[in-house]
């Protein structure tokens, strides 16, 4: 655990770091950008770092890194292309949040929320919720450059052309496919009509693989390895638990957005639902609704929710039987990944954090 | 000429490749996310090209690079750092226009009003025009990426790899100061009102600066430059050369703004005043303008305006004699690259063309 907690000590200290190395070069465009910067910091002060955690954690499954003593040049590179993801995921986060309309993310205001308010308290011109949309865009797509930024450094550090050619190759996938993967949950939330279940299943897989499994764990996971020189047979491997992992990791989430606890998730009791996210938990849901209880669901879906039809839903989804049927799924993939990951050609002592960090991720409350 | 059109093919082709490969490398993602690659093709078939242009001429201020022949190891990294300019630029007018609510771009309707088409054409629920947002925000990201991807290629291909990350810095810090310059300029039109003259000319000639003409001239000829292994003092001569060039062809597009020919811009005529923009045209104007003509003008800038509201505000300018004194402001600033250039340890074959394509740049009227 000590370990974990210097590992949490480091990522932070890099990102902050890294945001102060970016105030002192912006300066002479004067102190009108400092906003920008305040921003960075308190959305970078927050979140659970598994992205991070897992990179570092892919890295250490094919050579030892000590966390502990002084930092090698080795943990020094981890540390960059950790903190990349960390950056890239905030950048994320910072966008949808404006694509979802979501005004709360980490029990606090979204970006674009604090910009707007900023406007207000200031009495400027204009739509404060427009300038508020400006803020948050431009503040993401910086972060999406400073992070691009690390991952070089991580890489240009490395030693070995082909490993780190192969650590970019991960993470440029990740980002094309997390943005494609975005586009279509958001594609799904504007058909009038579901598809049908067995259609409407894989439409909502594709989403969670996309979106988020694979971004959340597997990528993550394959940076790390990568960076460490990590052969075919490794990355298959990690592949092989990462995947299942980051499924499992995105049905939790699934459920937390329906059942969250607000005070540990940060974010508004039911989001999901008024947001309309045809996410697996809520496909299942579906299957077996009488016909009327069904089109009572899909017209309440995405709309403007009062607490009581937040309640009537959970009640819903919870009564079809499908909380169980996801919980079977996340254990299912969990053991998955456990089965594969005993015979994986890793190092043991990151097998045994991997199982640790992977069941957090998998039975996490926030 | 020949040499001119033959750049314009490669560059048009090397971006029609990289779209090609990103469709196929997501095409188990299916076919919904085809949309975002075909808005991404249209959008890329058009365009100027200047920051390619001077990408390619800043290599060639350094060492020989033929056009013409077959295509040489050099040619094809420069064409690739030339794209990256291009594609990250378009990522950068896609999020602008959100920003800016513009309509129209290059003749054709923004990115984002072509989602916001295509979810009315579809019949999808929802709001069109938060759809439009979000598939124009998600394709910006994409091309931002993608651009991020090319540049990394180019620099991987540079054997000397001092040059290659000289050339990564410039990339980087033109990514930064272009984001922070449109926030500091969405920032300028909040405030409800002007500052003093002297503070506003600061003020509008830093965004000047910062969003534009560093971003257009300066950075694309470094980042050429520095593919090339250029020296300090040669970076230095093409930066007192692009920094003045730069000027000029923000100077222009302030013109452009308010005179310019819709059927040439591809804007509505005297877009940047009903968007409210405080150019150095329009602080020029505004400073000996009679107290009551001000109050009108200040009223009118950044509001919805009819056709004859835009003659009037036009009239204003000219009458002021601003066109006049932006005319010599961008005479001034090509008389002193001109002059810079002359002594400058560039090629004499690349000075010549720097000089054509930088009058083009100051004297455009698209």
């Amino acid at each position: 655990m000590q370990e974990t907690t210097r590992l949490a000590g480091l990522i932070q200290e890099r990102i902050n770091d890294t945001l102060s190395h970016h105030r002192a070069a912006l300066a002479p465009l004067g102190p009108d950008a400092h906003a920008l910067l305040d921003e960075a910091f308190g959305f970078l002060t927050g979140g659970k770092r598994f992205r991070a955690q897992f990179a570092v954690l892919g890295f250490r499954a094919v050579a030892p890194l000590d966390l502990v003593g002084e930092l090698s040049p080795e943990l020094d590179r981890v540390l960059d292309a950790a903190c990349a993801l960390e950056l890239f995921h905030a950048a994320a986060l910072i966008h949808d949040d404006i694509i979802d309309r979501s005004d709360t993310r980490r029990g606090r205001p979204a970006v674009h929320r604090l910009f707007a308010t900023m406007h207000e308290q200031q009495g400027w011109m204009g739509a404060a919720d427009h300038f508020g949309l400006a803020g948050a865009l431009l503040l993401g797509d910086l972060l999406q450059s400073w992070a691009d930024e690390l991952m070089n450094r991580a890489c240009d550090a490395t030693a070995d052309r082909g490993a780190a050619r192969q650590a970019r190759d991960h993470f440029n996938r990740m980002r094309s496919e997390v943005a494609v993967g975005q586009y279509l949950d958001v594609l799904e939330e504007q058909q009038p009509t579901f598809a049908g279940h067995e259609e409407q299943l894989e439409r909502s897989t594709r989403v969670l693989v996309y979106k988020s499994a694979k971004y959340s764990v597997e990528a993550p996971l394959l940076i790390g390895a990568a960076l460490a020189g990590a052969s075919p047979e490794v990355e298959d491997a990690l592949s092989e638990f990462g995947l299942p992992i980051g499924v499992a990791f995105q049905l939790r989430d699934d459920q937390l957005g329906v059942f969250g606890d607000e005070e540990l998730t940060g974010k508004p009791i039911g989001d999901d639902l008024a947001e309309g996210k045809r996410t697996v938990l809520v496909t299942l849901a579906r299957e077996h609704l009488p016909t009327t209880q069904r089109n009572i669901f899909d017209g309440l879906l995405g709309t403007d929710l009062d607490p009581e039809q937040v309640m009537m839903m959970q009640r819903t989804i919870r009564e079809s039987g499908a909380v169980e049927r996801v919980e079977d799924m996340i254990s299912r993939n969990v053991e998955r990944a456990t089965e594969s990951l005993r015979s994986a050609p890793v190092l043991p002592d990151a097998a045994a954090q991997l199982m640790v960090l992977a069941e957090r991720a998998a039975r996490r409350a926030s």
